[in-house]
């Protein structure tokens, strides 16, 4: 038996490949940018669902859980802002060193910001979907209302309206909402993550 | 077949208790409290490969991950530290709303900042576990030489030498390091874990 002196004793902590190997697929984030309204949680929860299905182990991180959470501490400055996303990475790190499969659903808007983010994962741990969608068409969808409270001045440093918004300019996924409907982005998010060996087996559609 | 226009289809996030069902077992976080080289990482690294090898789905946070990463921007001042705990309060929440038992290793010596992270949780899904040990038990051990830089001076405020460690007045579990050797107080945790039903199947020991 082990003695309580000899606390030395080495237990290792489990590691991301033992996990990885385990579940059965790679871990990685997947990280959604792109204006508000472009459909970012959607693709995220929709896809998330069809992972979870697929006994998948997956988690949406989006502002529904950090901003008032984690990051409720955080406003809107630049500061702020970056500080927002340099945890957020973080916390996706975590994630995925348990060999899940996180979706990412924020604006970040700034590509400095989402490079740092890039820059703390191994090789093809970081994919960046770029959720492109025209602003018109987001501003018409408006589906919190920010943008008609933004052109009121009621809102200030919004994203596309007084406040800029860099697209990637070498995502690994870009999917267009204007043109596609949700099931076709998530199927080519999926298609992606299984030509990259992230995900080996079939996922399969919904049921409804 | 949906239409890119109607972004508004309801992708419902994946829930705590769906997560929980389809793994077979609960999610909380084990909050290992108690002094420097009393044994919370190793204690709760050998509970994460126990846990591990039965299939539960188990995640440790300890300094090892978060100091260099979320909270590399903190010091050790009162605020930071408050700060520290706070956001890794958060970070377990995440992993708990994700399924995962979350295995949380920190010094934490202030009951006021760990009771403000068991209220971030719903009843019975936070568990403060002491790990207590005699000061000059620690002290003997001293795996990382800090108790010898702290009494040269070479460390300030350090947790029982110039900087107060408050005990747990109510833990869930106390286990006693200085008594019991690592698999007994692993054991005593997985009985903690199956009485309150969140483990339900047998954990079996290792083999070795």
């Amino acid at each position: 038996m082990m003695k309580a002196a000899n606390i030395t004793w080495h237990a290792a902590a489990v590691t991301k490949e033992e996990r990885r190997q385990r579940f059965g697929h790679g871990s990685c984030v997947l990280w959604f940018t792109g204006l508000s309204g472009a459909g970012k949680s959607t693709i995220a929860n929709a896809l998330s669902q069809r992972l979870f299905r697929a006994n998948i182990h997956e988690y949406v991180l989006d502002g529904d859980n950090i901003r008032h959470g984690l990051n409720k501490d955080l406003g809107f400055s630049a500061g702020d802002r970056t500080e927002n996303i340099r945890r957020i990475g973080e916390v996706a790190k975590l994630f995925v060193d348990s060999g899940t499969i996180v979706l990412a659903a924020f604006i970040s808007p700034f590509a400095q910001d989402r490079n740092r983010v890039r820059k703390l994962f191994a090789e093809g741990e970081f994919i960046e979907v770029y959720v492109k969608c025209p602003i018109a068409e987001c501003e018409r969808r408006d589906p919190k209302g920010l943008y008609k409270k933004a052109r009121n001045g009621d809102i200030k440093n919004f994203t596309g309206i007084d406040s800029p918004y860099e697209p990637p300019e070498n995502p690994e996924i870009t999917i267009d909402t204007g043109l596609f409907s949700i099931e076709e982005c998530v199927e080519q998010i999926i298609g992606f993550l299984q030509e990259k060996d992230v995900v080996l087996k079939e996922v399969p559609a919904f049921d409804r």
